[in-house]
């Protein structure tokens, strides 16, 4: 579960007030962090702590993250001028911070680990949004007016996801997971043109690890099948579409991760508990399915409600 | 298209500075601005200058629209002691204005006018969560927490709203929509149980008196059916659902309304044109749509953009 040390006071305690990016820059606190979840509630992988911008933010492009609104830019995105503050990625030297904490938790956890990076689109729409957005507007204009432009963006973007990717497996990742959170904002045309081909092309290269590679966004029921063709191991669903509606369009040979209403996590326990089952009873025993939220948890979230879920989770696989 | 006069100078010019609400309330300025854009673009249709807060605003919930926000209440609906500031709405004593509106609209009019009004759950969603939500899990809480309870708030809104649209009929209104705008941000499982039945009941009332009733939400691809067998006659589709797959999900003998991306706005014209090309091809010749954007227009758009948008709809109808 995403961001599910969010809501830990071990957590609060740790990290303080100061900025989620400081932290992750100290690979101690970082392990500490990733670790916390793992222990509280006994899951069966951890995800690193970190965030989708920590890359961009690496390289000098100009980007922090403002609590309680999230990635900020002050200076957008807007002609090939920019493109110079995005420049190749070197991981030892940019983001030594994320290969020690990898190292660190790896060698503490007999879990798998996983490791992540923000999709290409995502992060385009917060450079050229200057933050986040509901109609990504900014970003489609680029998109629709500058075409090239938007290709020598995602070229540049894919370049350093697909580096700090492999960086992160070659520090003991186990598996990856694409966060291309908001790309539900496009229509299966859009995506195809502006979107997959960037994303097919840091896959193939990450395939050629042999990790399993996650693929996740929200609102994102018309490109499943897509967002799988595009090279995803297992395809992450939010709570709007039913497991099974999922399995049909995903296709065969993959996995599924989800897709448990986070919405719901404040509700009654015996509410929460029928939702569970209903994620569960709906996957009929399928083998290719993670158990997981649809989205992150957030902060306010009761922790023992977590280690609830993942109790019950267990049980049903035992009982199976 | 919803909000369409938002980008007029003319409507800058007269709405000024005050609360929409003011205007809303004065039937000379309410019913310019719905006519404004109609003279500007020679759409097919006009839809009420109104809001979808209006009904609760008027029985005295306590609600207001904050600028630059949307709907915000300083007193969220928390307890059954809130629904008594949801009594019954007259719409002759307390929305003289809107009704005052239509009838001037409808004096001047030589096309149909659309009357509209909130869903039950996206105005529950602004009562219990005091303001725009990303996530609803007050209103998630609350639903499952206390169904009874939600079931009531349904009830009220339900019932306020079916005296508006029945109000705005009377007064001339030739169709009407209800824009449960937020419902895609539940499961079909969830809308079934906590929506399905008391919009069912506001149809059925609805349809005795033999309108058309149009049904629109965001992120509704997996809600489409739903909301169609919940008895709209028109379903309105977001841009993300493509136009052919939204219609074998809805069903024969259904419109659909939409559904042309409103982010796409801004980009050239030669690449709009082609989206809209796009959406009436897909659309295929079939005489049950109504042409549209996939959500409301945001107040930047250029209007000689829509005016062309408009110009190249009608020309393809005619070359039909």
């Amino acid at each position: 579960m995403r961001q599910a040390g969010r809501s830990l006071p071990e957590y609060r305690a740790l990290r303080k007030e100061g900025s989620i990016l400081d932290a992750i820059k100290k690979p101690d606190i970082a392990a500490e962090i990733t670790l916390q979840p793992i222990r509280r509630y006994g899951v069966d992988a951890a995800i690193l702590f970190s965030d989708i911008v920590v890359p961009v933010h690496a390289v000098g492009f100009g980007i922090d993250i403002e609590p309680g609104v999230g990635p900020v830019t002050e200076n957008p995105f807007r002609t090939a001028k920019d493109l110079e503050r995005l420049r190749d990625l070197d991981p030892i030297a940019d983001t030594s911070y994320v290969i020690e904490t990898i190292k660190i938790c790896v060698d503490e956890l007999r879990i798998p680990l996983i490791g992540f990076a923000g999709g290409p689109f995502t992060i385009a729409s917060y450079l050229i949004e200057g933050g986040p957005s509901r109609t990504y507007k900014e970003t489609k204009k680029l998109m629709f007016d500058n075409p090239k432009l938007w290709g020598q963006l995602m070229d540049r973007l894919t370049a350093i996801c697909t580096s700090s990717l492999t960086s992160q497996i070659q520090a003991g990742a186990s598996a990856i997971q694409l966060f291309d959170s908001w790309v539900g904002a496009l229509s299966p045309d859009q995506y195809i043109r502006f979107v997959f081909p960037w994303v097919e092309k840091m896959f193939e290269e990450i395939g050629k690890t042999g990790v399993p590679k996650i693929h996740f966004g929200v609102a994102t029921g018309e490109l499943l099948q897509l967002m799988s063709d595009v090279g995803a191991d297992v395809v992450g669903i939010d709570w709007r579409v039913p497991l099974d509606q999922a399995r049909s369009r995903v296709g065969g040979g993959k996995a599924l991760q989800g897709n448990l209403d986070p919405g719901i996590l404040s509700a009654p326990w015996t509410a929460i508990e029928a939702e569970v089952l209903k994620v569960l009873e709906l996957n009929d025993g399928h083998p290719g399915h993670i158990f997981n939220l649809g989205h992150g948890v957030t902060p306010d979230v009761n922790p023992d409600v977590l280690e609830r879920i993942v109790h019950v989770v267990h049980q049903y696989r035992v009982g199976q």
